[in-house]
Order: structure tokens, then sequence, then C-alpha cells
């Protein structure tokens, strides 16, 4: 075990993975002061942790572990998995824990913590759903019974926990469950149990106990769950990912929230252990997902049924599934991609689901979730307060403590700036140098940054230059033009000899794009997007509430502005401009399908001004139309 | 019960039902001699039923019944619904035995049909899945179990096998399973016991049993069944349809195949009882489905997820479920409904649904099935030879061999005649004459229809003028111009005193057709799909092997001919025409949004030649990609 002093709370650990190139900065040296994130994140710590613990009371979550310890005489209750919703919470408030005291919060994490403690197996099996009477069906379902998955999430909870506090309780409780997987699980050459869970979660549980404990067994045990896939020990189905070795995987398939929790797990062994088939595999899986099976709002999971991936192009608006999770899941596994190499892609990414696909999930007053994250809506989809399967909540709320480590990276004499938002940072250099970082910005409503730099010697600022941004971006260093490479989708290296006081100021053009899809998007064809910046657009009723936003037609060359409202929606750009209505002819009356007729008259109105909000932003008034793409002349 | 000489061979028997205005044929009163679909019934006779056959034996659904009646020590084997698959394929079965002798297919069914009524219980139950160790579970689930689905097919079964040979066996045996259910279900005020079916069957299957039977208490048990649904017994779910009272249902929802059952078992319910709220809500569905939920090719059940009804407009093409079974569903309810008011709409929606929605459920060689119907595939999806659950491979079967009885009608003083294909009938009106109708025609590849009529005295030839023929039809009875209204969708009433040899000639011209999608079909917008008279066409690779379907753009004013190709998927007429292909540009290489250019490059071929096949002869050939919606400029 290393000493405390060497555990800072950071999420994602690479500072001695061989085949990263990146390390991630602690929570605690970055402090977000802006407007869209931190208020969010003060509703999450607030609001959203205080009422999902209450949940995990209510629900008889917390009551299946004093079952288990027998300090209740009850039958359990809810879903197989629920102790999983437990470890998130406690994920999430540990993190939380780490930013500073919460006597309250700290109450919470310990009851959590000692009821889990108390219901562990003296062999350190851990799992509610499978203590007494159904104790002899342990580890006889890996398919489907997600007891690996639940183990994965109590081990980042224990990581977390022990990285936020220095406390090891937790993490005796997650070592000892590890130890007892260790012994069950391996090749059968070596008198152990062949398996591989049905819900990956435990392969980047295990390397990221292996990053805090130091103990290599737990790396090799990952790297074991991870190549014991594709090998038929689960069916060898594709909603599994069990369809084929990692290796030789290279379309995303299955279940999408299992399939990124895989590509994350497998880019953490990579960092690890570099094999580079392992790489190939995940940047043949990105390219994919990317090129073939992402939302414009970089959702991904485009069916209900099974709650996966589509074909090629499958991209259904009305009926996106499109889970909160697997978008979070999205987040996590360019977030260690981003760190393998520093390629921008992965960043712009990560920023693009943030805000499109992982904001929408959370209502502006923090307890209501979307588990679907529909395109286009006819105000039926609203979020709820819990679901029976409510593995989205704590998962936004996870994520969302954890954001403020994702806005900076640090490498071999270079400080990564990855994301914009008024706040700073701390940035120790080589563990020789602090840099301190102070950008000054009104992101996402504004593509003006400057970067106040505070560190003495030679380094490189590595600035994201998001690939929105197609025209037009630049930098200044102390008022005097930038002479490197500004290019959309790199980030810009800005070395020097830096001295106290520099500033650096980036400009992002933020026009507003429409936006189109691959023609092989069917549904899509004819219709465009609004995006400015790094958001997607909507059109909402509510804000347009005398138009039926299906009969709505952008004309070509309609210049959209847009407007900051700090009254609407906690405060958001609106975009604003013109847009014809072309209702259905009469003849339509009646009819589903008809002959084409010469030309039709379309019945075409003057054209209307329209109102469009974030996406992320959509669902919080009352019920109505909601809709992303529009059609286009 | 009736004597044997009113038993004739007639699968839906109106003919005392006071709310019906037609009385439909028996089976053996009429013969197919067409190109199309008699070749599809041979094979049906000498290929599918016999194949099927031994499936029921492979795969354990008659040793269920042998393991029942104690004849065989073993498991239950399959699904716990795979008696209806005996039962479906009895049916089909014995009303081929109505068609003439057949001593292999007569051992056949003597065989199953000795293998149920040895299964039954002295109290008259019978379903094989609760028997033995399960016995204690009967009627405990009805929602999701469907005991009194399979007992509606014994029914039907039944029904039919007495109705084709005059032997009672069958017919007892689901009597007396009718009487158990009628002692244990119904009001509990009557001390007995509340339910309803999770999966309708029941109520049409009740209703023929009392048509056959004359007993009364099976109509009352119907239509007890009919208005328990939507009171909560089972959940009040839409799935189930349970979610309101039958008479107040306006939107078809929840499992398709569950609910056109429902709304064929509420027209036969109406048929005998006259209840107007069911009728208005059948016509409320009716709309609901055509106008707003139903595919191109008649194909109903947009969703994989719960194989269930979309939302309005909800069509996808490649993720279209369309499942077989629900448009064998949706053609037995609108035959129901044109028996009750002789309304050409259902009339011509049932043509439309048999030749593009059940058709192409079936190989050319008799023995592959589709369960989905996709209106675009990429080469994937092909027929199999049975299913896990195999519910459509004998509902395809009873459909092809029940065929001959939808094609003509009778009702006081009236002759009518549903649709055309080479072949002849005896009529007999008001049980006094008997006319004989002979139509020449190569129906459906050409709209000339002969028809000639033996039979004197004064009475109507009702002809259906189908809706797909929207200019140019015409009549003609003995060389002269027919002088009454012949208006597409509408029965063309030729009333006259005819005499032996009179010909009546009816011209439906054929031009090949484009046909759009009502405007918020979103994933249909700028496609176009070809018809040609009753026939819905598609484009397959196979024909077109050169090109990327997904490319092809039809251009305005672009003619496309028929040929008729004897040596081709069993004779077909093609469509030839022209398209030519634009392919994404390189801008696309690697991106699945952009920003919307100001107007960039498509690369656009020259015209090309394409051939477009009946989409109900698709994947017939090699795999290879298939599209019915085509992009159109």
């Amino acid at each position: 075990m290393l000493d405390s002093t060497q555990r800072p709370s950071v999420v994602v650990d690479t500072s001695r993975s061989p085949h990263s190139r990146l390390k991630s900065l602690p929570l605690t040296d970055v402090r977000l002061l802006d407007g869209l994130w931190e208020p969010r994140r003060r509703i999450n710590r607030k609001v959203t942790l205080p009422s999902q613990y209450d949940f995990l009371e209510s629900t008889g979550r917390l009551d299946n572990f004093r079952r288990a310890s027998g300090k209740l005489d009850a039958p359990f209750q809810g879903i197989y998995f629920n102790d999983s919703d437990v470890y998130k919470w406690l994920e999430a408030a540990s993190w939380e824990l780490a930013a500073g005291s919460d006597p309250e919060l700290e109450r919470m994490v310990d009851v959590a913590i000692s009821e889990v403690e108390d219901a562990q197996q003296p062999d350190g099996y851990l799992n509610t759903y499978f203590m007494l009477d159904k104790a002899s069906e342990r580890w006889t379902n890996l398919r489907d019974m997600h007891e690996l998955y639940c183990a994965g999430h109590l081990i980042q909870a224990a990581v977390a926990h022990h990285r936020a506090t220095g406390n090891e309780l937790l993490l005796d409780v997650a070592r000892r469950l590890a130890d007892h997987i260790c012994q069950v699980f391996g090749l059968e050459k070596s008198d152990k149990k062949e398996g591989v869970g049905g819900h990956e979660e435990i392969e980047m549980a295990l390397v990221e106990l292996y990053r805090d404990t130091g103990e290599y067994r737990y790396l090799e045990q990952a790297r074991y769950f991870l190549d014991a896939r594709g090998r038929g020990l689960i069916g060898g189905g594709e909603y599994h990912q069990d369809h084929k070795l990692f290796q030789g995987q290279d379309e995303a398939v299955g279940h999408a929230v299992r399939a990124v929790y895989l590509y994350a797990g497998a880019a953490d062994a990579y960092a690890e252990t570099g094999d580079e088939e392992v790489l190939r595999a995940l940047e043949r899986l990105w390219d994919n997902v990317t090129t073939r099976r992402m939302y414009v709002s970089g959702g991904i999971g485009s069916r209900y049924d099974e709650e996966s991936f589509g074909r090629d192009f499958e991209l259904p608006s009305a009926r996106a599934y499109a889970e909160s999770c697997a978008a979070i899941g999205s987040v996590m596994w360019n977030w260690r991609m981003l760190m393998l190499d520093g390629d921008a892609r992965y960043a712009d990414l990560m920023e693009h689901t943030l805000y499109n696909a992982v904001l929408p999930g959370l209502s502006l007053d923090g307890q209501n979730y979307f588990y679907q994250n529909p395109l286009t809506d006819d105000g039926e989809h609203r979020r709820q307060p819990w679901f029976g399967c409510a593995c989205c909540p704590p998962n936004i709320a996870r994520l969302l403590v954890s954001l403020p480590g994702y806005f900076h990276g640090v490498s071999d004499e270079s400080v990564w700036v990855h994301l914009y938002a008024e706040g700073e940072a701390e940035i120790h250099l080589n563990e020789k140098r602090v840099i301190k970082v102070r950008q000054r910005t009104s992101y996402p409503w504004d593509g003006n940054v400057e970067v106040e730099v505070n560190g003495e010697g030679e380094f490189a600022l590595m600035l994201r230059i998001p690939s929105w941004c197609e025209t037009g971006a630049g930098i200044e260093v102390n008022g005097e033009p930038f002479d490197g490479s500004v290019s959309p989708g790199s980030y810009a290296e800005v070395r020097r000899a830096w001295r106290p006081g520099d500033t650096v100021r980036v400009t992002l053009p933020m026009p507003v794009r429409c936006v189109e899809s691959h023609p092989y998007v069917t549904e899509n064809a004819g219709r465009v997007a609004l995006m400015r910046g790094p958001l997607l657009y909507c059109v909402e009723q509510a804000d347009n509430p005398a138009l039926n936003l299906r009969d709505l037609v952008l004309t070509a060359g309609e210049d959209f502005l847009d407007h900051f409202r700090p009254d609407l929606l906690g405060g958001v750009s609106v975009l604003e401009g013109h847009a014809r209505t072309e209702a259905p002819d009469e003849e339509w009356d009646g009819r589903l399908y008809r002959t084409v007729q010469a030309h039709a008259d379309v019945q075409q109105d003057d054209a209307t001004r329209i109102t469009a909000v974030p996406y992320y932003a959509w669902a919080n008034r009352e019920p109505g139309a909601m809709q992303v793409w529009l059609r286009s002349r």
C-alpha cells in the first residue's frame, strides 16, 4: 500500500501507468467557478446526493445489507443488482468528501460503509442478493446476475473513499472481496473457475484497485477478465460483447452501457500492460461508434430492444434510447483514451458528450432523471425522480462530483487544458513545479477564454482547439499573436519560458451552425440540427407555443443569432431566427400513403420567429413537444 | 348440434349472424386456378404441412401431449404455449382435408387428434404445460401463461376439423374444454373466477364454437372475456390491451398480434350481439391503424420492443417488426369487418395485406418463414425453417389453406367478388339458386378480369373496384358499357336478370405508381415506393448487382414499365426504369455529422437501369440488400 501522501483524489490515476502519456489532477486541485457546471454541482451536493440517499433507505437498498448481516429479518427488496446503486452513491459521496467537510454527508457515508462492511462474509464474498437462502447460488450465473458488476462498483467506491479521505475501512472490504474473486476465477489450468461477467465493470475497478494498492494480482485479474471475454464462457452473445475475443472486436454491439464499460476497462488495461492489439481494437471500436452509431448529441445505444447499439446509421430520434449511463460510460472511455496519447478527438467527444448527452439526464432542480434521451418528443417523455432499475441517478451524481478532474491534464513538461470554464487549477508539473492556471471566460456561451498562467520556467501549455470551431480560432500570448499551429481538433502547443502573470487569450468563434447527418441516416434526410459552440440546440413547445414543431422548415440562408437570457433555464443563450411552417395538405386527411401528385400544393406560411434552447435544458418546463432535427430547405 | 348437411367448410360462418350482411363460401365451393396463389397452396399442401408436422414431432410439441397422457415419461419440451402450434397446424391440415382425400395428411391429423384427446383431463382441462407437477398452477397466471390462448386455438382447430370432415372427435374435446372454461370463468357474482387472457384468441374461438354448435353459452362466454378486458384483471397494461374497456379503445396499442386477434374477436361478437359501442371502437381502431400505424406493405406492429404498435407515424423501415402473424391477424380482422357491412375498404386492405404483408412471410419453396418483415435490409435478414416461438409458420399455413374462402361472399340477392384471380366458384344464393362464377384473368400481373356468370334470374354481382385503381376502371357487360357507378374503393353493383354465359369484363388499369408517405413519417421523407396494381415492389441487390441501393435516386418523370418474367421467382412482373446514383461525397469519410456546406458537390452519376421485383418475393435468392423506399427527386 502506498503511503497516504501519495493518495491524491484522482479518479483515474495513470501517474505510474507506463503506456499513458497524461496524468490527471486531483479533484482537490481544481476549482470550477462557472455559471453552468458549478451551480449543477452545488445542487448535486446539496440536493441530489441527500435525496438519493433517502431513496437508498426508502427502497430497501440499504436494508438489503442489514438483512445480509442479520440485523434485519426481511425479504430481499428490489432487483438483484441493487447493491450497485449503494456503491455508486458511495463513490459519488466519497469524491464529494474530498472537496471538503460536510458532516451530514459524512454521516450518511459512514452509515452506508458500516452496513456494507457488516454484510461481508468471512470469505470476503459480498452481494446481498446471494446471501442466506440464495448463498448456494453464488457465482453460478455470471452472465445474468451482475455479481462481478456489483463487486466492481464496490471497488470503485472503496478507491474513491480511500483517495478522498485516506480512510481504509471500505478499501479493506473491497480488497477482501477482490482477493476472494482472485481466488475463485482464473484459467482452468490454475485450478480456478473460468468465468467472465455479463455486465462489465470489474475490469476498470480492478485496474484502479491495482493503481491504488500497488498489488499486481488485481491487474492480472482484470486482464484475465478482459481476455476471458469472447471465449463463450457466458454464451458468446453480442449482447454481452462475448461474441469475439476483445482484440478482434471492431463493431460496437450489444448493450451499450456494458460495451463502453468494457472499452474503458480495456483502455485501463492497455495503459498498464501496453498490448497493442487491445489498443487497435479500441481504435476500431471508437471509429465505429463515432462514424456510424452515435447520435448528434453524443448519445449512444439506439435501441430500446436490449438497450443496445443498432446497426450502422440506425439512429431513430423519437425512439432514441441513448441511455444516460451509456453517455457517462462514453465519457469514462474517452477520458481514458485521451490520457493514453493526448489526441484531441477524445477530448472533443468528451466535451460534446458531457454537455449534450450527460447533462440532459438531470433536471435543473437536481431531483429528476432521464434514463432514455430521445431527440424528438411529443411531450410525454419526462424525467423521473427514481427508477426500479436506478443505474442512471447515482451515475450522473458521481460524474458531476468528479467533473473538475476532467478539465486538465499533465504530462512531461506540459500542462494540458482539455475543457474550458471559469475556474482555476493548481498543477504539479514533474513533481517539481506548481503551475497555477486561471481561466476567465463565460464559456460555453462565449468562446473567449483568458488563461492566466502562474508558474516559472519552460513548459508547454497545451490548449485544446475544439473541432467544432471550424474557422477563426486564434491565440494571443500577452497580447501578441501566437505563431504556432492553431488547428481545430488538436491541441495548440504554447511552449515558452513562462513568467508569473503571463496571459494567453484563446478566441473560439461561435457562429450558429446548421449540422446535417450522413446521408445514410435515413430519418434525418433533409433535416438539420442547430449547434453553437459545444452545444446542441432544440426547439421546445414552451418557447414556440403557437407552432406545430413537426411542420417547421428552416429556409436556407436564414441566420440564427444567440441571445443570453439569464432568467431562462438557469441562464442560457437561446438561438433566435426564422422558419416557415408547412403543414400537410388536406389530401392527407385520413391517409398514410398516397400516389405522388404532379405537384401538390404545399400550405406554406410566412416565415415565423422561432427560439431554440440548449438540448441539455429541455423538459424543464411544462410538458410539450421538443425537436432537435428540423426540416430544412 | 346442427346436422352434418349444415356444416359446410366455412372458416368464419356468419350465415346466422344477425348483424352481418355477408356470408362466406365453403372452401370446397371455390377453386383457384391462378399462377400465383395456387402454386403456393400446392406447396403448402405437399411441402409445408408435412414439414411442419415433422417439426411438431422433432421439437417435442406432440411429445408434450404424450407426456401429459402418461404415455411418455419425459420433461416438458419448449415454450409453455407450444400446444398452440399443434392446434394451428391441425386447423390448417383440417381445412386441407375439406378439399379432398390425402391419406398421408389424414394419418398425421389422426395421430395429432388422438394425442390431444388422450391428454385431456377428466374435468375437461387441457394444456400440456400445466399437467403433472404444474397442475396446481392452472389458471393462476392468465396474463402471461397463454392458457386461454392455447384453448382458443384448440377450439378453432376443432371447428375446422368438424366442418371439414363432419367428424366430431376433436370437437368433443374442444367442447369439454370450453365447458370447463365456462364453468371456471365469469362474473364474480355468479360464483365464478374473474379472468381474462393475456393473449387474445379465445374470443374468436368461442364465437365460432357457438356458430358451429348453436350453444349460446359459448357466445356469452366470449362476450364475458371481451367485456372483462380493461378492468385491470391482468394489470391494466397497454401491452395486453387491458388499459381500457374495449368500448373505450381508440388507439391500437401493445402487442400487435394480440391486438388484432382481439379486434377480430370483437368483430365476431358484434356480428352476433350487435353492440354499437363495440362497432364504434372497432372503427376508431381501424382508422388509427390505417392512417397512423401501418406500413406501406400493410404490415403492422412497428417495434421489436414488446412486438408492439408504435406511436403515430413511428414506422422505421430497417427495424420494422411487422410480424407475419400480425398481418395474418389483420386479414382475419378485416375479413370480419368486411362481412359486417360489405365496405370495400376492408376488402382493399385485406387484398393489400395478403399480397404484401402475409405472402412475404413464406419462402417460394414453402419451407422457410419470416417472423419480422423489414422494408429495407442489408442482406442479413433471411427466412428461417422454424422458430423456438413458432407462431408464424402454422399461421401462414392455415391462412393459405383457407384462402379460397376469402375471394367471394354472398348476401341477400347479391353475389360478391372481393378478390380477383383465375378460378371458379359455386355460390348458393338464398339457398335457392346456384350461381357459378368463373374468373379469367392473369391478375395481379394484369388488371383485365373476365367474369363469366352462370345463373339465372335477377341478382346483383358486386365487383370490387380496388382503391389502388385510381383512374380508368371500367366494366362491360356482354360487351356493352356498364352504366352504373364504377368508383375506386367501392363495389360496382351489376344488377340484372342474368342468363347463362353472361360475361362481365372488369378493366383495372395498372400503371406503375410512385407512392409517398405522410410527411410525419420522418424516415420516408423524400422517398417513394413503387407499386403496381395491388403489389408493392422493392429493389433487390440480385437484380441490380452493381448498385449501392442506398445511393439510388429516382428522378421525377422517370417512367417505370412492367415486364412479365415467367422464369423469375415463380413468375413475376418486374418493373424496369431508370434512376441515378448519388453517393455521399468524400467529405463524409470518417464523419457522421458535419456543418452544412454552402453547397457541397453531389457525386451524381448518369441514370442507370434498375429493376424492381414484388416485395413478397424478396430474399428468395442469394443474400443481398433490399429496399422498398427509394430516394426521389
